[in-house]
C-alpha cells in the first residue's frame, strides 16, 4: 500500500469535482475563500507524512478546534465535564437550539456549537479571555509541534460581528446557568479558537495523538491517556459531523471532525491521522469533497474501524 | 489473553449486581422473566467459543432482530432501502414518533422501532406474513448454523395485544405511504421476529459474519459482502442503543445492538462476536448489566475499535 | 340590519371566487364533491332563519361534530373530562402527534383530532359502538330538531379504510392508557360522527343552543347550562380552527368550528347561530370561502364578540 | 349591579388566599415585592372608576406593555407588522425558543416574548433607544391620561443584567434577520417598557380604548380604529396568557394580558376595562389570584364575551 500514490490519485480523481458544495457564507470572511481547492495529508504513527494537492494552504479550522478544546478541558476538569455536556449524537444541525430547551440547557455533545461553547467556558475558568486564547494556541503549538500556527483575527472579528446564533445559544445556556462567564468572554475565546489557521499537514500532525494511544509519535510527548484517546475517537465517530455523523460513519468508517472552513480531521486508530480540505459544504454543513476523499482513502487503505 | 478467564471473571464480578435495572414490563410476557440472570458468550473468528454464566438460557432477542432483518432486507433490495429509512442516530427514544412527523414518515435509522418496521415491510414484499416469518427463521438458522431456533408465540401474541405504540408508528408511516402492506401484516411479522428465542452462544454465532468480513467462519458461508458488513457495523455503533448509543460507543467502543429482552450483540471486527444477556434495563431501555459487562470485556481485551 | 340581504349579498359577492381552495382529498369520498358550491344560513335567537346559496345541500360535517360530541361527553362525565384532554390551543395542525408525545398522551384540546378521539372514547363508555353512534344521532336529531339527519356510510367507510393518521393517534394514546376501548371501536364511532350529513340550515339550528345560553329557542329545550354554553364557545374561539384559530378570531371574532367537509359553524352569543359551507380548504385545512364569508358577515352585523 | 360592591367582595373573599403562587424571581428586583397584596380596578365606558384593595400601589406592568407597544407599532406600520410576527397562539411558554427554530425566526404572536421583541424592533425604527423609550412613555401618558407614569430604572437594569433568555431570543431572530437593530438597543427599549410602573386604576384607564371601540371615553381621544381595537382584543383573548390562554378564555371569557409583575389587564368590550394585581404567579407564569379575581368578576357581571 503506497500512501503517496493513494493521496495523489485522490487529488487527481477529484480534480473534475473541485468547487462542489457551497462555501460557508454566514461568516463573511470565509465566504471569500476560493472554492476550487483541495488538499490531503496523511501522517502515520510510524512517523511518515504524505500529502497532495493544496495540503500546505492554510484554512480556518473552525469546528475542528472542538476536538482540541475538548482535549484541553478534559485535562483540566476530567470526567466532571460530563455534568455539563452530554455525549450523545444530537440528531440536529450544528446550531440547533431546540434540544437545549427540551433538555434544560445541557447540550447533547461537545461537538455541536452549544456543547463546544460550554467546553470553552470550562477552559476559560480562572482566566481572562486573552489568556485562554493564549493557552489554546500554546496547546496547538505543542500537539502540532509547530510554533508558527496563528489565529486569523479578521475571521474571529467577522464571526464576532455576525455570529448571532452562537450568541443565542450562549445566552440561552447562561439562562440555565450552564455558562458561568460573561457571554462576550466565552464567545470571544470561541470565535478565536475557530479562527485558527492550519494546513492539512499541520492538522494531520496535530491529530496524531488520537491515532497513537494518546501520544504524539513524532515528539514522544503524551497528550492524553490511551483510554481518553479512545473515548475522544468514539465521540468523533458518533458526533463529529452533526446530523451527518451516521452517514460519515457508514461511508467512511473513521472517527472524524469537520469544520465549516472545509477541513476534516480523521483518525485511523493505531495507523494514521489524516486531514483533508476543500471549502465547499454539503447540505448538512459538512465538507462535500472532503467526505468523498476520506471515503476513497478508507476504501483503499482498508482502515475503516469496522473492517477489522 | 485467556478469553475464558475473562468471561468467568466478568460473571463472578457482576454476581453482586444481578438484578440491577428494571425488567421491561410493557410486554407482559417479558415481565415474567427472572431478573437475576446473566450470561456471556464470545465467538472468535478463528472458530472458538467461550461462555460463562447463563449463556445457554434462551431469551427473547427483541430488537437485536433488527440487525438480522436489515441484513435480509439489504439482500433483497440493496441500497434502495435508504430511500425509505435514514442512517443517522435519532437522538430520541426507541419508540419516539416526533421525528417521524417532522421528517414526513421517514425514520432516522433501521434500529429504532419505526425504522425496523419499514425494514420488515420491505422483507414482507410479495409474501404472506407467515412466509416472511418463515424466511426470517430460515435465515437465522442459516447464520447461526442452528436449526433449533424458534419463536415464542406467547411473546409475539403478548406484544400483538399490547404494542399500541408500534401500531401508532406503523399507521403513522402508512399515512405517509412509507408502509406498503396492511399494518396488521407488517406488525405480525415484526412481533414474531422480536420473539425469536436465542441464548448467548447462539447469538454470538449468529453475529460472527459481522466480525469476519461478512462470512461465517464456522460454516464458511458468505452472508454479505465485506463492505456491507462494515456498514452494518457502523450503523450498530452509531444507532444500536437508541439514545444511549453515544454512551455505549464512549464506554465500550464496539458496534452493538441491544434488545429489551436484556440481550446485546456486540462485534469486534476481525476478532470476535459477543453476546451478553441480563434482563434488567437502564433508563434508556438498554440492558444495564450487559453494557457494564461489555465495557469490562472491551477494556480487558483491548478490542475497542477506537484503540487501534 | 336586514340579515336576508346580508346573506344574499355575501352569496353574490363570493360568486366569482367559487372553487377557491382545495377540496380535502385524503378521504376519497370527500374528494368527489363539486367545489363550486357555497351556502350560508343564519338562525337568530328570536327564532328566525335566513339562508342563501346552497344552504340546503347536505355535506359531511366532519370535525364540526367535535362540538356536539364534546357537549354529549360533558353531559355524561362533566368536568372530569379535563383530566383526559386539555383546553389550550395546540399551535399545531389538526392531526399532529408531536405534542402528544411531549405531553404523555393528553391532547391539548377536544377540537383537534386526538382530543376528539378521547371525547369519543368517553361517550363510548358502557356502549357498543353501534349504540354510541345511535346516541350521537339521536342527540343531533334533538338539538337540530330534525329527525331526518343521517350518516353517510360510504364516507365513514372511506375514512375507516384510509384514516391511518387517526389510527396512529388512537393507538398512541392507547399506549398511554388515555384510550380505554379498542381502537377499532373508538374510531368506528369517530368516523361515523364525522360522516353525519347536514345542510347549512340544519347546522345553524343545531348550534342555536350555544347562542342562547344553552337552550334551543326554537324548541325551548335546554341542552346545557348557560355556563357550559359559554365555555364551549370559549373553546371554539381559541381552538376551533386548529392552527388557524388565532387568525379566525382576529378576522371574524366569533366562536367557530370548521370541518374538512367545508362547513363552519359559528356562534354570535346572544344573537345567532350561523353555518357556512364551501368545499375548498386553505393551507391550514380550514374552509377558504367560509372564513371569508363569516368575516363579511361579522363586519356587516357588528356581531364580533370583541366589539361590544 | 353594583360594581363597587363586587370589587369589595372580591377583595374580601380573596383575603385568605393572599400570597398564593410564586413571585417571579428570575428578575431579582421583582423578587423583592411583598406577595401579600391584591388590587382591583374597574373603569367603565361611561366614565366611572371603581377600585378596591391595593389598587393604588404601583407595580411593574411587564408583559402588559406588549399590548400598548403593539398598538404603537400598528400605528406606525399598520398591517405590515404581520409579515414579521404571526397571530396564532403558540401553545408554548412565554420564553420558548423551539417554535422560532421550526418557523425560521417568525414568532407566533406579539404577546410572547419573541414576538414582543420584534414589535419593539419595529417601534425602534429610525430612533435611538432613548427616543423610543420616550415615545412609549408619552403614549402611555396619553392613553392613561396621566403624566405621572414613570419607568423603574432599577427593574430595567435588573432585567438587563439577568435577561439571558431574552438575549437568546433576540440574537436568534437577528440571525434570521427578523431583528433589524442591534440586540442591545432593542432589549434596552424592551426592558424599559416592561419596567413601567402603574397601579390598577391607571392600568384600567389605559385600557379603556380597547373597551370603547378604540376611543378613550374619559378624554374623547381616538387611539385606534374600532376595527383595530376588536383585533387587538381578539389577540389578547387567544394569546394573552401564553400557554394558559385557553384556560383563561374558558374560565374568564374576556380578552386579557398578564405580566410577571402580577398584573392583568382585561377588557369587556363595550362595557369596561379592568386591572387586577397580585404578585404570585401560577405554573404557566400567569398571576394566580388575578385570574381567580377576574373569573369571579366575569361571573358576577355577566361580562364574558361568550355569554351574549
Amino acid at each position: 500500500m503506497n500512501l503517496q500514490t493513494i493521496a495523489d490519485d485522490i487529488v487527481r480523481e477529484l480534480q473534475p469535482r473541485l468547487g462542489e458544495g457551497k462555501v460557508a457564507d454566514y461568516i463573511p470572511e470565509l465566504a471569500k475563500v476560493d472554492p476550487n481547492q483541495f488538499g490531503i495529508a496523511i501522517a502515520t504513527v510510524d512517523g511518515k507524512t504524505y500529502h497532495a494537492g493544496d495540503a500546505e494552504t492554510h484554512f480556518s479550522i473552525q469546528s475542528i478546534s472542538k476536538v482540541f478544546m475538548l482535549t484541553l478541558a478534559l485535562g483540566k476538569v476530567g470526567e466532571a465535564i460530563w455534568k455539563r455536556v452530554g455525549r450523545e449524537p444530537s440528531g440536529s444541525s450544528f446550531n440547533s437550539i431546540v434540544q437545549l430547551e427540551h433538555e434544560h440547557g445541557i447540550p447533547r455533545n461537545p461537538f455541536i456549537n452549544a456543547g463546544a461553547i460550554v467546553v470553552t467556558d470550562i477552559v476559560l475558568a480562572g482566566h481572562a479571555p486573552r489568556e485562554a486564547i493564549g493557552e489554546f494556541l500554546r496547546f496547538m503549538h505543542f500537539i502540532a509541534n509547530d510554533e508558527t500556527l496563528s489565529i486569523d483575527e479578521k475571521v474571529a472579528q467577522s464571526e464576532q460581528r455576525t455570529g448571532f446564533r452562537n450568541f443565542a445559544l450562549a445566552n440561552f445556556m447562561r439562562g440555565f446557568r450552564n455558562i458561568h462567564h460573561p457571554v462576550d468572554h466565552v464567545l470571544g475565546v470561541y470565535f478565536h479558537q475557530c479562527a485558527l489557521m492550519m494546513n492539512c499537514v499541520q492538522l494531520a500532525h496535530a491529530g496524531l495523538y488520537l491515532a497513537n494511544h494518546g501520544t504524539n509519535p513524532l515528539t514522544g510527548f503524551s497528550v492524553v491517556s490511551p483510554r481518553r484517546a479512545r473515548r475522544i475517537n468514539a465521540m468523533m465517530l458518533t458526533c463529529g459531523h452533526y446530523d451527518g455523523s451516521g452517514d460519515f460513519a457508514f461511508r467512511v468508517g473513521l472517527p472524524g471532525k469537520s469544520g465549516v472552513g472545509g477541513g476534516i480531521l480523521a483518525v485511523a486508530p493505531g495507523k494514521a491521522s489524516m486531514a483533508v480540505w476543500s471549502p465547499g459544504l454539503d447540505a448538512t454543513g459538512n465538507p462535500a469533497l472532503g467526505s468523498v476523499a476520506l471515503e476513497m482513502l478508507a476504501a483503499r487503505t482498508g482502515w475503516s474501524v469496522f473492517a477489522g
